[in-house]
């Protein structure tokens, strides 16, 4: 997606370890029209897939996975991390690694919002190894849910989620693919 | 308004110690496109404010902040709860109670991203004791900008924070003002 391209060319900030910084229109400061014109585009490449809620993790994805809904007509559910009080106490638990937070964070999802069959798109912000969106994967899983498909705004290919995701043998669409950010470029593949 | 005080009056639960639990549609799902109703409604009575930036709080307040974002054409920065790695090593910070967590959370904004003399527009989910919004407001001020209005989806009027907000001398809006919630009934105002 040309826009996107263009604004992480622009924008992202690469930092050490493979860390691209895009604070200023992601993931702290969000750029709203930016956001839903992603929307738009995951819900046209997602629109034929009859899925009936749209699952992402706080805190980065809340924003694609709203403007997306929004275009689809359907709710979204975001996994908490720390469990709120307003929350049963039987939950859908797992621990997935935070590439931002060096450490181990919970995804924790109420069986209230997943329900066995429903048929669920993951959104997320950064599709990277992989691992926040199998944790997210085992949560639909563990609620009888089917993932019909996963959108991400930002693919770094050279990390390997694609390959981890493959298995599920669905669509998985990202945006904009980072090929290489070696000498504190950025390079992206061709689509 | 009136879509979100039936949805708030159908499916808002209460649980004990003055908690509305609204994760069906707020807090854990979002209702996407009652979002986006409730922001062009917060577009709508802040229109003629000029901010420059909408100002909220993760994690719930993303939801609102993004949409109202969207239809007044304006970035929106969201204050973290933890500074991730991306961030720099000199932040605005403050801290705040959190009603539903029931202990003190940090607020931390980048300068990056909340310039000297920006006009700021906060949009929370709740206006409970004010006390978030107070926070993000010392946030706001540590940085140069001025606070021009303050909107929550919902107001608990009985907990004080319009009475806190009051000396800002600025408007405060909800979409929904809960009188009471004695009993088991949620009462609403009359607007």
């Amino acid at each position: 997606m040309k826009e996107l391209k263009e604004r992480i060319q622009r924008d992202g900030q690469i930092l050490g370890n493979g860390i691209l910084k895009v604070d200023s229109f992601v993931n702290h400061q969000v750029d709203a029209s930016l956001m839903d014109h992603c929307g738009q585009e995951f819900a046209r490449r997602f629109a034929q897939l009859g899925a009936t809620k749209v699952l992402t993790a706080e805190i980065s994805g809340i924003a694609p996975a709203l403007t997306t809904a929004l275009h689809l007509g359907l709710p979204v559910v975001y996994a908490r991390k720390t469990k709120p009080i307003t929350m049963p106490d039987q939950v859908y638990l797992t621990l997935a690694p935070s590439h931002t937070k060096g450490r181990m964070v919970e995804l924790i999802i109420s069986p209230e919002y997943l329900a066995h069959g429903e048929k669920v798109l993951i959104i997320d912000d950064f599709l990277a190894t992989g691992a926040t969106i199998l944790g997210l994967v085992r949560l639909a899983e563990a609620a009888g849910a089917k993932i019909v498909g996963i959108g991400a705004l930002i693919e770094k290919t050279f990390e390997g989620g694609r390959a981890a995701l493959q298995a599920l043998g669905i669509p998985v669409e990202s945006l904009a693919s980072i090929t290489s950010m070696d000498g504190g470029k950025i390079a992206f593949d061709g689509n």
